[in-house]
């Protein structure tokens, strides 16, 4: 019999209802390159949910591409984008943002959070340099909500992040790759209308989320990114059958679907969390979403992971392993349980 | 009721059997970003296939981060890439070769080809120029099989293509993106093999040719681009679950289903292209694939488009309109039937 | 004895004039990148010839640089720049404005010049194709003057240019590598206050025009680039000792020195361009100024280059050779005595 | 009477010896773009005094497209360059790095040195991570001799990092931009042909050591980058006349005049260092060059500001501000004793 998987939130093909949205499609035929009916229903919904009206939402395939492409179509080639030093766009993304002329500059953080003091200090350090075109300008602030340490922003964090941006010129991007995560988690204040209020751009993401693959990059005001589709043709993620990705989102906006799913996962690992807790085994960080970072000692790990896929992330203090464990749409409760069971006994 | 379609090969969503293919994992967990049980299998496939054991095979998600991928990874900064002027990548991919830095060198093309003559031209004028520094270095050649315009190299003009790559060095790379309506269109004479001899790179189109979306780059050597995957990552190309293409491919390499249903789609259009051809109706160019271009007069031009979704390519000769043709994996036999009744009255 | 050089116009240092003014700055410590008195008088000369008191003056160090900065400060990265296919940013640059990542839109020309028509038809190519967003968007149009080919834009041609520009939204950035060689030159109608009138850049060639190294970029509208000095220092062109070019160009244009040095150098080069057409001579193509393209047999081009450097092009028709012969501001008026004997008996 | 200037060390045109340098190639026509005599002699005496004899080297206008040309030749896009966190290229080049597609991996510093644990550090966590194509290769180590701090590294910390470098494949490459300034200083190890023995590549800098302008990069093993040129070209440094560089390395490198005009820099700066410590003024950095860090009380700065040119540098402890006093080759000793007299008083 096989492991149960805890290893990430990306590891099932989809949920069965987006899987059905896109058999459904196979009669028809639709415009390309993300021009058809199905794409503008799906707009439509998820700017109601955002309430942002005047917004413009673009399908993408992936949340690199989302990324990279929203930093590419904002940013000129001597302005750069403040991130958590742990960001995906400074960690994980192969360098792409950099591939299309960006620097990060990254800001020290132990939670994958950054606060709007620092953001101040950076642009402050900038404009009292004497070198101004010597140094790249910050002009953009990218960060994720949950963030990949499954940490979260409260509502008063995103807003002072935001006065920020606003009174120094900064763009504010938030990447909510894994976003419906965050949404219904236990204590969570943000919602998608804050996001649409603070932000300048976001991403609501799929891929992690039950979609099969794509990620809805909205623009609260849409005339700030008028030539986003070249921007997309040109950076590689224009996908010639667009309805396929909004068709995903179509469903996941339906009967609340996305928020169902997700705001589920949250819970089963927030009582992964509290079983770990009583068993006397540390959280790393006090996440109140689907990721969570458990100290192990070696022999700890091994145990677990003789039954259960989990992922180790680094050394932790005093020898002992930081173990991620992820639930996701798509876990079973039955699982969980099996997971707490071992956890007690560990 | 709604026209009949002709107007592209990419207008529905998959066939059912791929489809399927894809709705079959649901149950299962796999690994991430490519490195999967599918995967493998499909690439195995592949490279049977092709007779190339020592190659190795990637998924991408399209067909332009096929393209700029593999310049990319391929092309030192100073290198260029020669192309027929009316080629995919100088044309369609809104400057994306250029985006991550290589410059197209584009070569005169009436029918969507060029010669192993034109290429030694190139390479011979940057060798004799005297100032090899300040010009682009010629390091790669693209085409495309078959090419935009519908016409096909046949084996002894690959040959040629390849023999001056090899003696100038130079790699040679075919973009596929519509292969399977060339591999099984009357009278070809290349097939998988050959080109896997021949290039040093080259992409099995899905996207056009039956799959939902995806392409598979197949190095007949796979010590060529060792370092692809970080180029595919770097180029956004990087599907999270990397087995939705892979299951498609598998699919579609499963009893010759992608050769059958592309063969299909080129025979119907060679019976529009004769009955055309019998009512009077001038052909643009000589394709023997799924595209056709039709010169019509303006007038026939809008009487077409009343009963059928057609597309206008470019004004022709004497007022005419240039417009294409396209059938697909899609198309139905009486459909193709209708619209060869209707040019006869045209 | 050498022979005489009649090769290029970037085989001597510099003016006296210009090296004492070198020179002359030696007792004195300056700011650094461009910010110091001296930059600041020689721009204001600058501005004043053109006529252009709302303008800015930069300082760069070559013709490359000068290009390649203006065009990556302007356009966006899915924006790209209309160019003669022989223009210098399209062959001799070893791809620099594709490795900032802007792609060339070649234009055919045979004498190195472009029409108001062909940039038209390039821009209705692109507005009614029907795929805006996987084209790259045409938005400016680079021409030089004089041409590589040594010929001129006359008012009325460059007039028609700006006024096409104009409607159809598009940059106009003049190369003046070898300004001066026009400025002066026969018939020339083309001044530094027309160039300010029409151009929304142009460059003020300094390293062929009597300088040792260094070009002047003038946008005639200072608010049009604002972070240009950024964009120099990203683009490797600031120069920590800013003053050397502008006191190079301070030199050059007082006194009319600029105008003057280059003015004999083309008035030579037709002294030359008549005497080989008396000869029987043909020329390539009619230039007015310090460039002469002559197509000799290839006995007669042996026997020039028994005591002249001079520079082969290309393949002329019927086996000849088409050989460059340039003047510049320090050829010596019995070195062209000397050519033009021998061209009487060649 | 002006103030005294201790601000930079690139504040004057440059040393006699170099002007005159350049004068003397006054009456000479030359091969372009560094393919010259000058060019060939100043390239054999810099390799001989490197004990490299199968290198090559290549003159670049400035410091930063030094930095950059030698970071784009060596590296793929997908490989990046640990940085001291403090270094040039991290910090003010404009993100030009970047923008030829590079990302720097910067290591904390305080002093802007790093170590070869710090490096073996790095890259350990990068072929830990179990995610190696989502993440860039680390691939090249960048440091500077000096630093930006003024400091020195020892011949055994160099050896220390070379080992690691070869170790782990990556390329040492030594930013040399105020490389005669640790030459000749007190208790300096590291000569030349240490640095030729242990970099891949490394600059020798002219621009702050005496010459108008220009760095001198050496390659020890020439084949390493066998189309430098067309890089240099490409990222916009080749400069059409290049003897007006080699001119000045070949008078630097006349008669040990780079070193002696340096090393007395840095004696001239020692003698201020100890007179602050004398006078109770502690140093920011311990450095042994030309650049002194100073902790001044804000009304010391203001006093010391009314004599002389200095820089501020960034606030220091308990509200002090550091200020950076600089020497150059054109220092005077009388400055010096002025500048020494005011700190005993100050």
């Amino acid at each position: 019999m096989g492991k149960i998987f805890f290893g990430n939130d990306y590891n099932r093909t989809g949920h069965p209802a987006v899987i059905e949205a896109i058999a459904r499609t196979q009669g028809d035929a639709f415009g390309g390159y993300g021009i058809d009916t199905i794409s503008e229903k799906a707009s439509a919904k998820i700017l109601e949910a955002c309430g942002a009206p005047e917004g413009a939402v673009y399908f993408m395939v992936g949340g690199t591409p989302a990324n990279v492409t929203v930093i590419d179509a904002l940013l000129r080639p001597w302005e750069g984008v403040i991130s958590p030093a742990s960001g995906h766009i400074n960690v994980h993304e192969t360098g792409a943002p950099e591939h299309t002329g960006h620097k990060v500059l990254p800001a020290a953080s132990g939670d994958g959070k950054i606060t709007a003091a620092q953001i101040e200090a950076i642009v402050d350090e900038y404009e009292n340099s004497g070198t101004l075109e010597h140094m790249v300008t910050p002009r953009m602030v990218y960060i994720s909500q949950p963030t990949e340490y499954g940490t979260r922003y409260d509502l008063a964090e995103l807003e002072a992040i935001a006065a920020i941006c606003r009174t120094r010129g900064l763009y504010l991007f938030i990447d909510g790759a894994r976003l419906g995560y965050a949404l219904g988690s236990e204590g969570n204040d943000v919602f998608l209308p804050d996001l649409a209020r603070l932000a300048d751009a976001f991403s609501i993401g799929g891929t992690k989320c039950g979609a099969l693959f794509g990620e809805a990059v909205v623009f609260p005001d849409k005339t700030l990114a008028p030539h986003f589709r070249s921007s997309i043709k040109q950076n590689l993620g224009m996908l010639a059958k667009g309805w396929l990705i909004s068709a995903q989102f179509d469903a996941l906006f339906t009967d609340d679907l996305y928020l169902r799913i997700t705001a589920k996962a949250s819970q089963q690992a927030l009582r992964i969390a509290r079983a770990a807790e009583a068993a006397g085994i540390a959280r790393y960080i006090d996440s109140p979403t689907n990721q969570q970072f458990l100290v192990l000692t070696r022999k700890q790990h091994e145990r677990l992971a003789e039954r259960f896929v989990v992922q180790f992330i680094e050394a932790g203090p005093g020898g002992t392993d930081v173990v991620r464990v992820c639930t996701s749409w798509s876990t079973e409760d039955a699982d969980v349980a099996a997971l707490i069971d071992a956890l007690r006994v560990l």
